[in-house]
């Protein structure tokens, strides 16, 4: 399955959406000797959105997508896997909605325990490791926004995860709401008990920062003695940090969690090309106790043409060489 | 599990809603060599009804009843029933939709093949047997009903499964919408391989009689070696059986189908106590070639009384006798 498994490796990815669905597929074709999938909870778009809105639970879009990212490599892993993602089509109540995360819903209003329903429904799919939510209760993203006024040193308040990942102004800062919640304690034990964790990639402000917002988290990654490694975006998203620079990204970080020191910021190659870029984000990654590492992660298209989508299987050689070199 | 095992018989058991669930229940307890439940395709109600229109799916809740009657005795099997079996609780999009319907019916987009969904997930409950609609198509129930109107000679046509089951005048007849629709080529390969085949109990015009106006249905009964069972009704039911005796519904099953032979029917004992009462039922059975058997299979609550559903453990015993008295 890979050329470099780390069979030793106890894996904590923190992210969210898409971005953490790539990451897990890289740490699963690394084959360590376990992964945990630590979630963002403010999600309130889609499918998602509408769950938590009708029935008060976590949003269970980004965990369905991570138990699907872990599912066994068996044909009925994969065929569960692939249910779980299904979204209905048609035009009624049901539209758009994916199956995996009204079996999630499901299950937790059964079971009044979200996290043993997301492993009943891991166990469908026979998924490797463990889907963890970073807090066992929903919760919204609030954004200082600035550049929505003609004057551009108005800021203003942005609620919610989809008006945040789609302003058109510039976001400075967000929180949480409500602020500093509980977290949830397996997910810290998991980050404790982790001998590499990482962060990213994903929508900065809505999938990867929320989580250095969770005290529980942000404590646990500052006191870990494991390999922390954050995997940059290729390029600025559309929307929520359009414009960033890729140091502007690692400042953003260090901004929202007081004392955060990492120790690795992995960064496609090509995406900075020249010594002059990356001798920006090396200054800022080191004020923060991290040395940068390019490697080739990107993924190439059918056609040859570079994607903005990370590689699941460059991703994962480029991580175990990240930790063989530590 | 039961005094009565029958480890050599296969039986084919048709119904459709609560009284197929307690015919299954009660198969189950017989520990037969294969149990296959064949349900009626013609709910338009509730979370069912939903779901036909939405998507113009089979309605899946009979299905799911019967998949969850038929789940394996194991702590998971009985877990995932009840997964199945739950409604989405509070007042949105969801509320009402049984668990198992939505999956039923989410495995049916994504695969395109209902009887390829229903048995997916009759894998999760590792049921025992096999579940089939009886048809591959959604059925609607149209009923010519008397008493609508001042007038008791006019008829009036009665269009859908909840309309019929709840008029207040007198249902003369039902027919299928497409009439004469193709069977299910998996249940009459199962009704001919059967050694015994139950029909009923169940709302007659809306789960029992159904199966008796699909072709294929009728003549693989009527051409069937195996031992033809009725379990009739404990009572009439309000709306579509109101003041119906029990011998009425004996002739209405051999009114909507041609030629019907039957070889039992099972009755409990204590809604039929007179000599005389028995007479009437037993001279219409007569008609269709089948003797009337009289046992105790009626449910009896908590604080002693007779209730009007049938008891699982009694119903397997005495299906057990017919068989091993034939």
């Amino acid at each position: 399955m890979t050329a470099n498994p780390a069979p030793e490796v106890s894996l904590a990815c923190l992210g969210g959406g898409h971005g953490l669905y790539q990451t897990l597929k890289a740490a699963r074709l690394a084959s360590p000797h376990r992964i945990t999938a630590i979630v963002t909870v403010a999600d309130d778009g889609g499918s998602s959105g509408r769950l938590r809105r009708e029935l008060g639970q976590i949003p269970p879009g980004d965990l369905r997508m991570a138990i699907s990212a872990l599912a066994g490599d068996s044909e009925e892993s994969q065929f569960w896997a692939s249910v779980l993602q299904h979204r209905f089509g048609g035009n009624g109540a049901l539209a758009g909605h994916a199956v995996g995360n009204l079996l999630i819903a499901g299950l937790t209003e059964l079971i009044g325990d979200e996290q043993q329903a997301l492993d009943h429904v891991a166990g469908l799919t026979n998924s490797f490791g463990r889907v963890l939510p970073m807090a066992l209760e929903p919760l919204e993203i609030e954004a200082e926004v600035a550049g929505l006024d003609d004057d551009p040193r108005i800021m203003r308040e942005v609620r919610g995860q989809v008006a945040v990942a789609s302003t058109p102004g510039t976001v400075r800062r967000v929180r949480l709401v409500p602020e500093r919640p509980a977290a949830n304690p397996a997910a810290v034990e998991a980050i404790r008990d982790a001998d590499m964790i990482t962060l990213g990639p994903g929508s900065w402000f809505s999938s990867v920062i929320p989580h250095l917002l969770v005290p529980g988290i942000a404590d646990a990654i500052r006191e870990s003695r494991g390999l922390r490694v954050v995997v940059l975006n290729l390029t600025a998203e559309a929307g929520e940090t359009a414009g960033f620079s890729h140091e502007r990204h690692i400042h953003m970080l260090a901004q929202h969690a007081d004392g955060l020191r990492l120790d690795r910021v992995l960064v496609d190659a090509s995406v900075l090309p020249s010594a002059g870029e990356r001798r920006y984000l090396e200054a800022t990654a080191g004020k923060l106790g991290a040395t940068v590492v390019y490697d080739d992660i990107r993924a190439v298209s059918a056609d040859g043409r570079a994607t903005d989508i990370h590689d699941p299987e460059k991703l994962s050689a480029a991580l175990s060489r990240v930790w063989r070199g530590r």
